[in-house]
Formats: structure tokens, C-alpha cells, sequence
């Protein structure tokens, strides 16, 4: 079956075109502006006054993840649809291994939690919380599995937190098995004392959840590892960086020449402390880590992206639900589980305040959301482009028309949204896996367990 | 008429794909996986083994360039032709006015000059010597004419030298017609007053000529430039950038979100001052300014490439022929006519020094040599890359035959090469422009006067 | 006849000691805590409860300068009068050469304005215009008879501004004769574009003087000045430093081991932009050259001067009239005479807003405002400070009683205080110079002519 | 009891005068250039053509310290006499507590080694193993008996490493107390998973000492502490800071007002990496930590002492036999004991390869070995200078006479020296504590137990 997507303008990390996409199967057979294609279609699409846009990939969700004794609320089935809904065919999740568990059977377990639920392709990341002789010979097996990246935290001193020998060793497994290392960098030790301090000081609401992991403490972790890595010689890729005083490490190192990789999220571009601090428990909504920043971190991360030294934008999709779940921290805002939604709002929230708002190129656009995250985690280029070859992950996107964001019309199973009533431009009207159409403007015709777990190579860094 | 390039691997700035490229008359019609475009093709090459290549783009070249009562020694026709046979299909040459002339009078010199003669296609800057209110008003004119960029020097007092006054009132034009000002940042003042100090003191060999430009002088006029620009609220481009001071100006101001540009060349990749100071007169052969810098600038420059720092790959061609020429200067170093061949080199030496020695990707070779120039210089989407639509400059190229470049080889009108004897490996097999066969195996089918001007859009920054 | 001031708390730029004082004539003959000395003065000072602190030098002011048709309002009689009172003992005053005049004139005029009037001792640095074969043998000879500091500047183009290539040639030279070479750091191209242009769009108020001086120009003429100093070899001196810009080239330069030295001024670290723009004319009190910047400057100035990137205190000391003089430039703020009165307040100033306040201690503020000053001029160990064989000029300073800044009080000739209705802690109670009372409780006891000229050594930097 | 120290050069961290020094007892009681004092006095010193200096101040030595089963060779009679002979007369040792162990406990045990033995004053710093409230409670104690200052480490894992909650808990303690935290700034996770990584491939030499614990750990782990301690809102002192790596992390909190303070030691100014490669086991003599660094971190740190962003030169005493002691790392770096000697020679060697090799000025040499240690530790005024008041710790120092360091002349009770053979010049003659003399034109007469223990004040930084 061949499918011609017409009259719209193509659009990849580098080009704007006014071309057709030719489809056969599940693949990109060509792209064309020779209007004779058509003809060799079975189905026409058309897309005039519409920009074709690679699918989006998110590397950083967080689907039916434990937390404190509960789950974030979205599962591969409903995450990866609203996925979808927003114009995302591909999520990278974190797989959560326990404690004296071999990799392999959380990977397992996480192989059974999406198999048969997900509605786009999806990966998985390892989390790892101990590094010892058994994980590290788990990661060389893993990453011949197609799991090629390992996440590992510098906070959460005694649930997630490992050590910095324990990080150099994991990095320096990495420089032989090709595997890339992930960091949430902060530093959990003094964040928590300050936690201590603050909850005997009767000092309990959501606002001080920011005030307690402070941006110098995520600068010096960020420091820390790429210090690390540039020692055990290998690339190092922050998760979810949310201030300049990262950033400023990032910067550092690659303009010395040392391979530092950051991602950064909508959140830390588009929110701030100011939302933390909302009256009431209303902060609890904006409870993630790292915290929302003051404003001016805003304007280093827009840098940050237009100058590369931030690669790509990620989500860190998370969501609970804010009664009974946010809830779980009133009178403590340690207890607050930490996480936002996001998965959905992505592609058009970076569309309208990054491209529409003058902040970033097109180019640049489709770059972050889809093909700078392909190529780093191993997808590309099978995803994150429209070329021939490529899989047929494709955005029919209406950049005009606006709408307005809302837990009363999102589709991700959670009561909140953090972006309640902010009017955007851009509409993802038709959204294609491998080919197939997920979104038809306003219609939703996934099938549950239809999306695949895509081995990836190793980091095109 | 239909040529297809088939079983190749196309590169682009982004992807690099098992494709076919369709052209149809002078564009690119479609980039292809199905195999059934053969069929509409009159005319098939086939690329076997080979890459698929957007034709280079230098935009940094001085073509029959008056220069201390002689001429830069390549005209239009013998430095097209070279530039083509080296996968160059594109140039930006720099038309020069004098002192009191209408930039338009200088401009259609330089037509003169190209038209009958140009094998490639091509576009001019104009250097400007004066800022006053009628140069200012000619730039208006020419940025309407499809000239768009404008260069002024901070170096040769007294003969391209402008003050910061002039430079600051240019910069502030180019804020309202949209021009791109680019630099020759070396502070000439003090770089005049250690020329006559060594003169005087009998050391008049080719080797000061690099002494007496110290790399401190070249980083200080990055700086300064940067600065004017800043406040005067534009981007600026820094030519032929040759040292880890300059370059370190450049990444302050990026780090900060200013719009600080540059291009380095391959003499600064792959040359140093040892060449310079080569023994006899040798060394004159190496004379350019800025000057080769010791080797250890060599690997900033490179960190600068990998991290965008540095925009893109020019070479500053300006060939004088060692004997009668560069011998001017015998017993007197600045008498020597500044300036390398390059044109016909560039391609192939950032290929074999650049992407086979592991220095930088494929598609990042591929975005310095040809997509970030036609960007950045107004020349995409028509140049610069393969796509639908763009036109069909194209190398086809065979990366692994190996080669020896030599002026007994080479396609430049000059009696000597910098890199004699250097073997490299990758051979523009078949160059085409606008879908003509300029160079084919070896033969050479172009005509002096089928190169057309490019009339430039405002930079794509 | 001997002095002996007792039961103070002498200050030195290293100790703090409970010590008695003797003075045998006009030196210094002992500093001591045994008690048994006081039989040897024929006059005893008791400075129970107080400082005894060396007398302030101030190495920057400008008296009786002509400027624009007019004269700065105080001559060497006023001037050193109120220097007296505020506690400053010596002064280092800018000679002023014309085009073409020999150096030795201009300093023969600076020798007969001062030598009848001064109060207090005082030396002199040249202000070179233009640089050539003739001021360059000049220097030599100055430095021979005690002139041993060169000002040149980088702004007031057609006035003072002098070139790059002449700033390197003075410096090349001061690297034989041991001159120190002073710069005004601002640079002046731009910034009288600026003034044009905002002239041409009607900006006429007292505000504008700050908003054409931006201090991005005052960093870009600092770090320039230090890379030129770099190449010459020598140490380089910006005078009143007012900006973070500049002071991040000084840090730099620096932290790199490069001997860059710069004064900043009191105006920079109490007054502000906001002062500028006043209503009215009453900016017009405020326009100084660098102009005040916006407050978080100050921070910056704070930070410089404890850690010594700043390494001293001087004035611009530079008073005109608002009635008459600064009204020149009414309708048009280019015509304000630039300058400000400062010489009397500094010494207190910087003790209240600097000591008292907890910016710095009161070692470091003896070095800001007498021993640093001292070194860096060629007058330790003769002056800056208290201690065997050194001059006894010396302040027994009232750390504890308020008093109001006020041109009702104030012994300059100005009609106003920048600093009108301040209140500030300490008073110069007794100020001795040489042995000799000039100001005693509110009395003075100076004389005109009785200031020596001190020819200075080459700088102690 | 009266003594004049008459017609020497006085020198203090400020003035070079030509001056007498009166002492009544153990104090100072007046510096004087009036003649007639020397009536007064029952002693002279005649200092004509010396330098009278202020006792060297040694902030970082270990006598008689634990470990590994050994003991380091001086006890405090040798090792003070040791310093005593070499100029110095107050030493800050560091008494060690084991885990488990009251503070106080390990104070007395301290107290009881020195007290007998001691020929010099002394201070303690307490080294905490383990951070918790009976710790915690303990410093606030200590502060009050004059032990003003803990050192923590940062590397060491398992014997003294803490981790970066304990830092940051002491830290914020010492807001509090006012003590002032020290640390050994290096990352010991990585540094032990290399060593262990090298013992396993064989590579047993003492060179790897070196290799095995990298300058960008030591950079790593100091920008971390200067963090930490901004977080905790105090300053954070970093012993024996011995790469460029580290000191940029000093350097850029200074620049931007954080209070980050640092000594060096001789070995790391004098010494490199070449002498820890020493052939055979000959470089076992060379092993401390820090490592010795490659030879151009030498240049970065006399850089950083002249820039005050090195404040003053310890030691790190620490000295072991090469017989039996250093040999039991024969095979195994790993069990080379860390330390090396330098109490004796660092006055000398600090005036020898400093001032007069034209690093250092002659005053900032006395505030690097006396004026800054003294203030920094609480023990100014009283100690590091001389001025009335101040106790009469005077060195006479023969600023000319060459001599040769060796083991076979040196005092200090160890069978090497790592300076063995250097020919330095300067040579303390009379040493003299509190007004009596210990040493004097080479004979020794000072007595164990007349060396007093120093209850310090908190830091004057």
C-alpha cells in the first residue's frame, strides 16, 4: 500500500520543501517534487497549507512508574496515546530496576508493561541503582538487547542515589560496551539536609520544594559528572536540565572540547518558581525535580538551545493525579510525588512559544523534538526524519490554527494540566506510525499493543 | 531531459540514506528508495560505492584580485574550473571598490570580470573601504541587487582599515537592510607597528610575517567586533578564523546568546607556523594573514567545527605564483603578496583530514563545506544541500582512492601547491551543476560563462 | 621637635595596634606600645578612642583643568584645601599637554599652577594627545625628573583619543623607561556615534550621557588595553573603573598572570544611573565620564575591590559649577562639562560606606585609600602609610561622630554636593602633614605653597 | 628584660623599613627609627645587612601522626625544632579523632604529645572523621577552647572520606560557631577505583601514585567544597591546593565574591611530577597527596600566590623515613605512606626560589609564610608580624649566604631530603620566640615544653 502525502511543506532538521512524501508500507520511499508521483498512490493525503514534520520522539517518560507506594497515573496505553494525540510515535521510557535485581528482569518486567498496551514504537533506558559486577555485566547484555542507554541519580540519597566511584565505574563500563550513561544531576546529600531542616522548621507547603534543591546544587552535580566521564573518556547526557548553573557546566565543557549532552524540558522553558508558589496546595501540580527555576533560567536554556549546547527536549512525563495522589503531600512537601505530565503537550507547546515566538528555526524545531533525540539514543535513521528508507513516522501538523490546553480535553489520564487554559497555535492533524494512521483529525484509530519495542544501537553522539 | 543518480549514498547536512536522486532539468526532482523512478530517467549514473554529495560552497574566494600592483593569479575562469574539479560548485567572491568608487561601479567591475568567464555559479561580497553616507546608501542599494554581505577590515591601516566608528555605523545599517557584515579581525595598528619594529631590525624573513601578527591581536579584534555588534543589535561574521583567541571570543559571545559567526580554513586545519617558518625562502609560499598559527590552535579549531562554534569551512583563496610573485618579497617580508590557493583543495582535504581521520561526521562535513555556507549567505534552499526542489549541484564522489595533490596535478593557476606531496583519499568523480556535468571521471566538460550570478537573499543566521 | 600621638589605634594597611606615634619633624621616628616614649615629644596628640591612620592619597584629580572653555572650578589652593579636610594629604594631578607642545612645557605650567598654591604635597602624571618620535623622548626625560605615569585615552575622538597603534608604541616604551601608562578605557568611536545619533532624535537630557557611554564599550576598551599591555610586556592602569564589564577583563587578565591594575571611584560605588536621571536638569550634577551605571554594578565594584582585581580608590576629583558651568549643556548634554567633586568626601565615604557598612575592613581600607595608591605610584615608602622614616602625614580619625554631607560645608568650590544631605560617620580630626597640623578640630592651619611636588619613583606594582 | 634588634631591614607583609626593633619580655614594644632607643634596651642584636622578619607560621604539619600501622619520623621536639631551625615559630598541627571518639578525647591526647615537647608555639586543627550532633556539639566546644578550625576529607574512602551531607551539615555548623572548615580536596571514589584498576594491571611504581589521582579530580572536588560551602554561607578553606585545575576553582569564586580560600605548599611550587617518576623505588620519596603535578601547574601557582587567590604556604609536614617507612610500598604504591618532609625549608626555599628569583615581592613572601597563616588562624595580632603589641617571634635573616639542603644537615628526624642537593640562598640566623632565643648563628638553644599552646581566635578572613 503506497501513500502520497501532498502539497504540504517537509520539513527536517535541515530542510523546508515544498514536496510530497511518497509512503510504501511502513517506510519513506521518496520525497519528491515531481508531481508525477501521485499516481502511484493507493491513498492521498493532502497537505496543503500543512508542514510535514518527522514524529516526534520523547526520550525521557516515565510510564506506570512506582513512586512512594503509587504509580504515576498514565500506562503505555494511555500515555503512548496521548503521545500520539500530540504528535509523538515514539517514547524511550525508563525501566526501573530493584535492588539486587538482575537488569534483565526489570527489563523483562518493562517489556511486559508495554507489550501489549503501546500504541507507538517505544524503547527503554535502564535505571540502575547499585553498580557492582552483576549490573555492570548486565549492561553489556542489555545493551546487545537494544537498551543502550543507563540512567543514574546523583540524589535520593538511600532510594536512587550511587555514589561517585560507582558512577566512574558505570562510565567507564560505557567507554567499552558503547552504552551511554544518563544523569539526573543534582546533589542529593546537601538537598536533603536542607529537606530535614526545612520540614523542622515547620516549613511544609509545595513552594519549599524548590527552595530546597537549589540551582548551584544541580550546577555542581552537572560539573561533577562531566568531570567524571571526561575522565573515564566517554560522553556524559544530563536528563532534564533546568538552570543556567548547569547549563554554564555544559557550556564549559564543549567549548574545551569534552562531550557533554544535556536535554532540557518544556517545564523548566515555560513554567517557574512563580507556579511552585501558587497559593494554597496549587504548587503541588508544579512539584518535579529538579524544581521549577525563576524566570531568568528561562532565557540561558532558550540560549542554550539555539547555540546546541542543549541537544534536544525531552519531557520527563510523569504524571499524578492531583487528588489523592499530590494530595499525599499536604503538610509535607517531601511527600508531594514528584512529576509533571507533559507527553502530549510537547510538540505544539515548543512549536508555539519556540518557533511561532521567534526563539528557535523551524529546522531547529523538528531537530529537537525528533531528530537530534533519534540520533542520540540510537533510533535514527529509521526515526526521526522524513527520508526515503526512514519509517513513515509522520506529523501532518496545522500550524495556524489554535486551541486552548486543558485537563478538560487532553488525553492523558490525569486531573490536571500544568498548562490549564494556555491558548496555542498548531495542531497535529494527522499523526502516521510506520505508515499507519494513529490521529485523523480529531479521530483516534490506535490499537493498543500495536506499537513495537525498537532495539536501538548504540549513541550516534 | 531526467538524470537519475542511482545506488549511491546521499548526505545531507542530516541524514545519509541508500538513495536515488532524480533531477529533472536543472533541480533536483526527488530523493528516492523505490526503485521505479529508474524508469523515467534519460540519463542514469550510477553510484555504486560512491557518495552522493551537495556541491560544495566556498564562500571565500579573491579571483583576479588586485594586489600590490599584481593580480591574484587565478581569474574567474581557471579558478572556476578548479574549484569544480574539487566538488566546489559554488563561489562568493569578494568585489573590491576603491576608495571613493560607487560600491555599484565596483560591483559591475567584478560582473565583468565573472561573467564570460565563470564555470560556476556564483555571488559576490563587496568589501567596503570608507563608511559615509554614500557607501551606506550604496549598500542598501546592493543588499536589493542580491549582494548581502559586506566586509571591512580591522587590520591594513591606511588601506582597508576602518575605524570602530565606521565599523559601528555599518553594523547599525546592516540592522535595518539586513546585511551581514563580515571581518577581518586582526588589530592592524599595532601589528603595522611590529612589522616596521622587525624591519628595522633586519629580521625580514617569511617567518615573522607570522611573529609580527601575534594570535593575541586577532583574538582582541574578535572581541571588539563581537562588542560593536552586540550593541549595535546584528550578527557578524568573522572570516578566515585562525586561532584559539579568536576562537574563544566566539564562544564567550555564543555562550551568551550573541550572534557571533565565523569561518576557519583549511591552512589553519592543516597548516601551522612550522610551514611558515620553512628554511630559505620557502617559507613565502605559507604567507597569509591572519598567519599559520603553532599547531596547538589546530585543536581548538577542530573542537570549534565539532561544537558549532565555527559555522563552516572557506578557503580564503587567493593563489600568488611563487616566483615573480611571492618573490616580491624576497629581503622584505611584507612585501610578500598575501594569500594560498585553496579552492580546488578544500573538498577533499576536510573529507580525508576531517571526516576519514575521525575529526567530524559525515553530515557535519557535509553542513561546513556546503549547507551552513548557502545558510548562512542567502543561497539555500537553491544551494547548499539535495532536496526536491533545490537545484542539482551534486558530487558524486568516491571516498577511497587515494590521490596526491600537487601543483604538477592540481587545476590552479599557480606554481605551487601547499600541500605537495600530501596524499588523500576521496575523488570528486562526477560534478554537476544545475544538473550539467561540469567534471566527469576526469575530464572536464564545463564552458567559461555557463556559471551564473546568484542573486543572495539576506543571511538565513 | 617631636610629636607624640598617643593612646590611638594605629592602622596600617597590615595592623591594627594599640600604639603611640612619635614624629621627630617631619618623619616618623617610632611606632610603639611602650608607654615611656611620651617624655620624649615636646607636643602630645591624644587620640584616646581614635584612628591614627596614614593620610589619604588621592592619585586622580584634575584642578583647574581647562575643558571645553571653561576651568574646573578648584585651583591647587581650594583643591588641596578640602583634600586637607577630607583627610587626604597628597594628591597625584593630571598635567595637560597640547598638540604639539613639548611634554616638559605642559608639565612647567602644571609646576606653576600648583607650587604657590598647593596645601598639600602633591605629584604629577602627563596626559599624552598624540604619540610620536618627539612625546615618546619626552616620557623618557619626565620619568627622570619624577613624572613617572603617562594617561592616554581611547575615548573623545579629535580630542584626546589616540589610536591603537599609539597606545602600543607608548607602551612598547614605557617597557624601557619604566613609565606606567594610564588609560581612560572607554571606546570613544561608537560611543560619538551614539551621541549623534541620539542628539539627532532629540535626546537632549542629562540621561542620555549615560545611555551613549554603555558599559559594554568601557569592557570592550579595557580588554583591549590589556591585550595591547600583554603584548608590550608591561603592566597597564585603567583609571576610574565603573562597570562589571570592565572589571571581568581586568579578572581575566589577571587570573592569567597578565599585570592589569585599575582604580574605581567612589561615584561608581554610591551613586547610580538613577542619579543621572534625575529630573530636570539635576542629572546634569551627575554626568562624569565613565557615567554612573545601574546599581548592580556596585556589586560587582565591591566584589573587585576585596578581592583585589580593583586595587585602589581614587576621585576624578573634577568639580564644575551647576550654576553656569554644568548649564552649559542645557538643551544638549554633550556640552555638560564632564566631572565631578569628589576630593574632600572619598577618604569618609569610603570609611562609612565601605568599613562601617562591612564592604571591606579597615586594613584594607588604609590600602585603598593610602598604601596602594602609594606602591603603585612610585611614593612608598616615603608616603601611604605609618611607620619609621616615612613622611608623618597622618589622619587622627573620629570613627564614631555623625556629620552631613553638604556643599553648605564642604571646602571645595562648588556650588554642590553630589552627595548633598548624606549622612556619614567620621571626621578627619586632626590631618598632619609632614609633621605639620593642617587641620585641627575644625580649624585649618595650612598655608598655600607650603605642598611640595614629590618626584616619584617608577611604580611598585 | 629589654632587647634592640638595630640596623636590620624590618620587614612586614606591608613596609621594608630601615628600622629597630625594640622587645620588652616576650612582646614587641616599638619599631623605630629614631636612634636614642638603644639606651633603653639590655640586649642588642646587631641586624646590619639582614632582613628582620616575622617567625614563619606553618598551618599544615602532622608530627608524630598515625598511619598505617606507623608514625610520621618527627615528634614535636624534633619536629618544632626542626621548624625552629628553618625560621619558623608557630606551627598549627592536626590532631587526629578516631571514630567514635569525643573531639575533646582526641584534643587532650594532642595536648599531651605537644605539651612536653614543643619548642615552638602551636595551635590545633581538629580532622573529623564523621559528621553527627555529638560532632557537631563537639566543635562548638572546641571553637571555645581555641581549636578553631576542622579539617574534613573528601578523599579517602573508609578511613577519613565523608560525604557531601556531612560536609555541608559542618559547614552550615560553622556559620554558626565560627570556625573555619578545611578540606582535602580530592574526589576519592574515582581516585580508588583507579588505583585498584591499576594495582590489577600491574602498574605498582610509585609513579602511578600520580597517575592514579588525576588534577581534575582535585579540580572536581574543590569546585565542589567552594559550592557546598556557598550554599552554607560561610568561607571554606582548601589545604594544599596543588593544580591548575583546583585553583580555577578558587579563582572563579573570588571573581564572583564567594569566599573561597587556599594555601599551596613548596612541594608543589618546587617540585613535579618528574621526581615521583624517579627511577626505581626513588620515587617513593616523593609520594604525597595531591600528587606532584606536571611542571606547568608550577607556572598557574605562583600565578595564583601573586594574585592572592593562593593565600598563604603550609607544608603538610609529614615526613617518613625511606628506610622501612616509605619502603613499605615496595610493589604496591598503594602503601607508600603519604607525606613527604618540608617543615625546615619551606622559609628558605619560599625566599630563595620566590623572592629571589623574582616571583614574589619581599613583602608578600612575609604575608605568604607569616601574616596571612596568622590571620587566617586566629592568631593575629598576636603572631605573623612584627608590630608593638605583637609577641616577638623574629626572625634575623641572612638574605645571602648560600647553603645546600641535605639530609645530612637538616634537624628534622627523617633520612632524606627532597631537596637534596639544591643550593639555596638565605639563611635564618637568629630565631627568636616570644623575646627569647632559639637559634643563633647556628647553635640551638631552645628547651622542649617551652612552646606554648595557642588557643586561637576565630578566622580574621
Amino acid at each position: 500500500m503506497r501513500t502520497l502525502i501532498r502539497n504540504g511543506t517537509v520539513v527536517t532538521a535541515t530542510e523546508t520543501m515544498a514536496a510530497d512524501v511518497l509512503i510504501d508500507g511502513e517506510r519513506v520511499a521518496a520525497v519528491t517534487s515531481s508531481g508525477d508521483l501521485g499516481a502511484q498512490a493507493d491513498r492521498i493525503i493532502d497537505a496543503t497549507g500543512r508542514l510535514v514534520l518527522p514524529g516526534g520522539i520523547d526520550v525521557h517518560t516515565h510510564m506506570e512508574m512506582p513512586f512512594g507506594g503509587t504509580f504515576s497515573s498514565d500506562d503505555f496505553a494511555t500515555g503512548t496515546a496521548a503521545a500520539a494525540w500530540g504528535g509523538t510515535t515514539t517514547i524511550v521510557d525508563f525501566a526501573v530496576s530493584d535492588f539486587g535485581e538482575p537488569l534483565q528482569t526489570a527489563a523483562q518486567r518493562w517489556h511486559e508493561k508495554a507489550g501489549p498496551k503501546a500504541h507507538i514504537d517505544y524503547g527503554f533506558h535502564m535505571i540502575v541503582r547499585e553498580v557492582n559486577e552483576q549490573t555492570l555485566a548486565d549492561m553489556d547484555s542489555l545493551v546487545g538487547q537494544g537498551i543502550t542507554s543507563f540512567k543514574l541519580f546523583m540524589a535520593y540519597p538511600g532510594v536512587f542515589m550511587v555514589d561517585d566511584a560507582s558512577l566512574f565505574r558505570a562510565m567507564s563500563r560505557s567507554s567499552d560496551n558503547g552504552a551511554l550513561i544518563m544523569l539526573h544531576a543534582e546533589n542529593g546529600g546537601p538537598i536533603d539536609v536542607l529537606i530535614q531542616r526545612y520540614l523542622a522548621q515547620g516549613r511544609t507547603d509545595p513552594v519549599n520544594h524548590g527552595l530546597t534543591r537549589p540551582a548551584s546544587m544541580e550546577g555542581e552535580a552537572t560539573h561533577r559528572a562531566i568531570r567524571l566521564a571526561e575522565l573515564a573518556g566517554v560522553a556524559v547526557y544530563i536528563v532534564h536540565l533546568s538552570s543556567g548553573d548547569a547549563l554554564n557546566a555544559v557550556r564549559e565543557a564543549r567549548d574545551s572540547g569534552v562531550a557533554a549532552l544535556a536535554e532540557t524540558c518544556p517545564q523548566y522553558l515555560f513554567l517557574s518558581a512563580d507556579d511552585l508558589g501558587r497559593p494554597g496546595f496549587e504548587g503541588a501540580k508544579y512539584v518535579c525535580s529538579p524544581p521549577l527555576r525563576p524566570k531568568p533560567h528561562q532565557v540561558e536554556l532558550w540560549n542554550g538551545l539555539r547555540a546546541d549546547d542543549l541537544q534536544l527536549v525531552a519531557t520527563d512525563h510523569c504524571p499524578f493525579h492531583f487528588k489523592d495522589q499530590k494530595q499525599m503531600g499536604l503538610g509535607n512537601f517531601a511527600k508531594i510525588p514528584n512529576g509533571l505530565p507533559g507527553v502530549e503537550d510537547r510538540f505544539t507547546l515548543l512549536y508555539d512559544g519556540g518557533v511561532r515566538a521567534g526563539q528557535i528555526g523551524l529546522n531547529r524545531f523538528v531537530e529537537l523534538v525528533a531528530t537530534a533525540p533519534a540520533k542520540l539514543f540510537g533510533l535514527h535513521p529509521r526515526k526521526g526524519t522524513i527520508a526515503p528508507g526512514s519509517d513513515a513516522d509522520i506529523v501532518v501538523f496545522d500550524p495556524d490554527t489554535e486551541r486552548v490546553l486543558s485537563a478538560a480535553t487532553h488525553h492523558m489520564n490525569v486531573d490536571y494540566s500544568c498548562y490549564e487554559g494556555r491558548s496555542v497555535r498548531g495542531v497535529p492533524e494527522t499523526v502516521m506510525q510506520r505508515g499507519q494512521v494513529l490521529v485523523d483529525h480529531g479521530k483516534f484509530l490506535g490499537q493498543p499493543g500495536r506499537g513495537q519495542f525498537i532495539a536501538r544501537s548504540r549513541s550516534g553522539t
